[in-house]
Parts: C-alpha cells; sequence; structure tokens
C-alpha cells in the first residue's frame, strides 16, 4: 500500500480532512463548519472528529503524520498559531503540539497559501520546477513562494504577501489601507468594482444581465467576456494588464521556473492569458520574457494535497 | 592560524582580490584595471597575477580555496558566467572550472551583488539574520536576497532583481525600458536628475554650487541636505519615500529579519532614515513595521568578503 498522509485544511468558515496517498491523491474526504468562535479545543475536537471519520473510510490506512494548512501568520517551525484574522480570539495557539498529543501522530504546520503553492508544486501544475510562485486571485490576492526547491518562509512566514505589494501610484485605497497595492488592482474584488461602475442597474447590459441588475462580481465579467460582450472584454483585458504588471514583478524578485495562477478569478485563464503575457513580453527584462503562466490544476484540494505532501517530505 | 580564502571582485572595470580570514578581515589587497575586452583568457592570467600578489603578502597563507564576485547573469552551480553585459564579448564562459584548473583550487562563484549580501550577512550589518535584503542604492539599484539562511537563487539565478520592480504607474522611463521601476525613482541617479530639473546653472543654489553648475548627482544632494539646504532636505525626503515604498515592498515579499542598505546613496542614511521608516509605518502592514532598516557596514569590501564566505561555509 502507498504511503498515506492525514492532511487538514482549517479555514475560518470551513474545516476540511482527507486522506491523502502519496501520488497526491485524495483516498477519503470530509468536511464540516468551522466552530471558531468556539476556540481552538473544541476546533481541535472537530478535527480529531474528521481524523476519525476519514480513516473509517479506509480501514487498512495506516497514517504516516498529519499535515495541516492554517490560516497565517503562523511559526511553521514551532507548528504555533499567532494570531489568524479569519479565528478571532486565536492568540499563539501551539496547534501542532496538541493535535500532536490528542492523535499520537507527527504534525507539521503550514500556512494555507503556502500548502496550496507546495500542492502544486508536488501534485499539480508546477510538477518539477525547482521554483515557483502561485498566486491565487480570487476576493484578495495571496500566494506562496517555492524557490531552489523550498518554501520560502522568511521572518515568522510571513513571507509572499503578494497582494500587498504597490505596484502603481493609483487606486482605491487597499484593505490594508495603502494605495496601489497588487490587490487593489488586480484581484477579482478590483475587477468587480470596475464592472460596477461601468455599468447601471436596469441598463440591460451582459454584466448587469449576469448580476440581476445587483453588484457585478469578477465572475460575472469573466463569464460576460466568454459569451463575447465587448464591455467584458475591454474589463477582462485591462484586468490581464494589471496581472501582467504584477507578475513581471514577481519574475524580476524570486526568478520562478513559472507562476502558477490559481483562485476564482483563474477560470478565465484562457481569456486572460494573451494579455498577462503581452504585458509581459513589453515589461519583463529580456531573461525572464520565456517564464511561463499556467493554470493551476488542483482547484479547492490544493491546501490539503500540499499539506499532505509535509509529511511526504519529510 | 585562521582558516584563508582567496576572494576576487571581478568587475567590469576593476578587479579586485583579497586574502580574507574566517573573520571577515581583509589580510591582503590587490587591484587591477579589468581587461575585459581582451578576453576570458588575458583575466584569468589577470586573476592568477592578483593571486600570486595577495598570497606573497601573507607568506603562510593556505588558502581553502577561491570565492569571485562577478557579474550576471551567471550560474553560480555550474560555475558559468552567462552573458554578463559589462564584460562585453563574454558568453557562457566556465570561469570556476578554469580558474581551478589553473590555480588548483576549489572556486565557488556568485553574482556580485549576492556576493555583497553575503559579506553584510556573515560579517556586516546583517549578522545573525536568517533573512535579509541587501539593497545598493547607487547609479542603479540593485540586492541580494538572504531567505532562511540561503541566498535565494531562483531560475538561472536571477533573483533579487529588486531594482526592476514595478512601484509607480509615473517616471522617466527606466533604462529596462519599462515605467514605474523601483530604480527609475529611487536611484542615485534619479534623485539627481530630479535635483538638476529643479536648479539652473548660475542660479546660485547649493546644489549648483557643489556641481559647479553642471548637472547635479545624488551625492550632491545628500551633501547640500547635510548643510542644512531647503531644496535638498526636500528632494532627500522624497527620495526617502521612494525608498520606503520600496522596501515595503521588499518587507511583503520576502518578509526579511532586516533591510540593509548600501550604495552611494547610503551614505546619506543618517538623512533618509526617519521619512523611510515613516513610510514603512504608514504603509507596511502591521506584522512587518518593526523590521529595521541598516546601514550597510562593509563598503566597498561586502563583495569581497562575500566571496571569501562562500569558501568558509563549505
Amino acid at each position: 500500500m502507498s504511503r498515506i498522509a492525514l492532511a487538514f485544511d482549517l479555514g475560518g468558515t470551513e474545516l476540511r480532512a482527507a486522506l491523502v496517498g502519496d501520488g497526491g491523491n485524495l483516498l477519503a474526504f470530509a468536511s464540516t463548519p468551522t466552530r471558531a468562535k468556539d476556540g481552538p479545543d473544541v476546533v481541535i475536537e472537530q478535527i480529531a472528529m474528521l481524523a476519525e471519520r476519514t480513516c473509517s473510510d479506509v480501514p487498512d490506512a495506516k497514517p504516516l503524520g498529519i499535515g495541516i494548512g492554517a490560516p497565517g501568520p503562523l511559526d511553521p517551525v514551532a507548528g504555533i498559531l499567532t494570531a489568524p484574522p479569519t479565528l478571532s480570539g486565536w492568540r499563539e495557539v501551539p496547534l501542532a503540539g496538541r493535535l500532536q498529543d490528542r492523535l499520537n501522530l507527527p504534525v507539521r504546520l503550514e500556512n494555507d497559501a503556502n500548502a496550496a503553492a507546495l500542492g502544486e508544486w508536488r501534485f499539480g501544475a508546477g510538477r518539477g520546477a525547482a521554483s515557483l510562485v502561485f498566486v491565487t486571485v480570487s476576493t484578495g490576492i495571496g500566494g506562496g513562494v517555492i524557490s531552489d526547491g523550498r518554501i520560502v518562509h522568511g521572518r515568522r512566514g510571513l513571507a509572499g504577501e503578494i497582494g500587498h505589494m504597490t505596484i502603481t501610484s493609483e487606486s482605491e485605497r487597499c484593505l490594508c489601507g495603502a494605495v496601489g497595492c497588487f490587490e487593489a488592482v488586480a484581484s477579482g474584488t478590483a475587477l468587480g468594482r470596475r464592472a460596477t461602475a461601468l455599468t447601471k442597474p436596469g441598463d440591460g447590459s451582459a454584466l448587469r444581465t449576469l448580476s440581476h441588475d445587483g453588484d457585478v462580481t469578477g465572475r460575472h465579467v469573466v463569464e460576460a467576456a466568454r459569451s463575447g460582450d465587448e464591455t467584458a472584454l475591454g474589463l477582462i483585458d485591462r484586468e490581464a494588464r494589471w496581472l501582467g504588471i504584477g507578475f513581471t514583478n514577481l519574475l524580476h524578485l524570486y526568478s520562478p521556473d513559472m507562476i502558477v495562477m490559481g483562485g476564482g478569478i483563474s477560470h478565465g485563464y484562457d481569456l486572460l492569458r494573451k494579455p498577462i503575457e503581452a504585458t509581459i513580453q513589453e515589461r519583463a527584462m529580456p531573461a525572464y520574457r520565456d517564464v511561463p503562466v499556467v493554470p493551476a490544476q488542483l482547484g479547492r484540494h490544493a491546501g490539503l494535497v500540499g499539506a499532505a505532501s509535509l509529511i511526504f517530505l519529510n
């Protein structure tokens, strides 16, 4: 039987668990709403319960260990959740140690964006790369960086805060308070905001038809563009140009072998690809221009599979 | 006797050599104009000659190996200079292998910016840090990144091209062809250009007096600001704000324990420090705000000492 890891993706709203084979294949899956507000003790019991449930689906399974992706900031070496904004009230929780005691298996902790990057690197779009940058473009922009065969952690595991790199002097104010963040101009939220500003309820536009005359989202723009709507295609072009500027920075700063693009907006990858590439050709220094931007392959399971890989690598 | 390495800093105009002790101390130093145009064979003989000259200064010295900092792009693992723009006509030169044959010592090659970062990390301002970003601000902006105890190389050793990260949508066109590069707004060249545009030959300003009515340089601005000139102080403030924006990006992207600032403009560090820090406080996310920006300590020897450290580390 192949090696097996027990993997968790601890989100602020959903807790997901899987038994994962060492080929990155899911052998069993379970999820439950995270009772984050009830505190770490309750959530640790939820994790134990999901461990039992997934393991009972595969009776012979003997997991080698537990990998967990969790919201940062966290200390992956000490296995401590520092102060995750999406798990309010959690401060300095030694999650790895407590789970190790509870479930009697070695536990490895990684932040969720890095876990997803690991997943795509080991089992998805990034297989074989020595260095890659994984970028999720959805409500916000986040990411994880693999450089020379290792996750780039940096101080307190806080490296790779890609969404808050300043790339322009003009934008709506970002949620972080600064102006000009990559996320403020290129996230799905920013794309939706631009589409909403360009249209009006009741104007009969494709975008407002899709949104039922409510605010337009990034997903609506992708959908309208796919059906050939000119306004949406223009918005996609502008979106791709912002993505191209940000991706060019990532090329210059990390020199990855590839950029892997995930998140909700990556469903429009086929529409975004050409203008992203054109922007990179225009702005990147020659040595970086042939680095591919590819779509993520693992979707919502990237983090689970990446968390499992923490166990297989050790 | 302590361990000794032979170190070279191969620049387009100057070739410098030193015997370096394992405390980072220079035991002997020699330099010569690089005969870059005469090709690799001639330069390799120049290196051999400087090796002999420095070693003859310290008769007992038995260097363990040779570390070389050279202009990128280069392949540090294979020891090959790829196509350095400042060594015209050099293409795919296996410098490490050729020197190893010629001098019968193990040779390690690293790009010059990374070598300087290594020098500051091992023996200068960055001692004890697990992660740091070294930024040189002079004619251009360059740098090297240490993350989690290792140089970030990336594909073809091209990571850390800090000067060509886009941070604004407004600037003179950068030498690289793009608009908004960190280097285009925050290098010593950009500072001098702004000072030149603000003043006129013969206007009796402090800046034009220092420049003898020629173009004003970044160094002139630092000098005039130090003597209290209001125009220069305003220019320094604007320079520091651009540096602060770029440094904030570096904090978010690499999460270093510190940023080490070198290069000609770092002679104005005392004047720049406060507005740089204010910009970081304003723009960085809370978890990154207490990361210090410190001046480099090794000056022009950072690269030599860093090249030597390549030998001590192995």
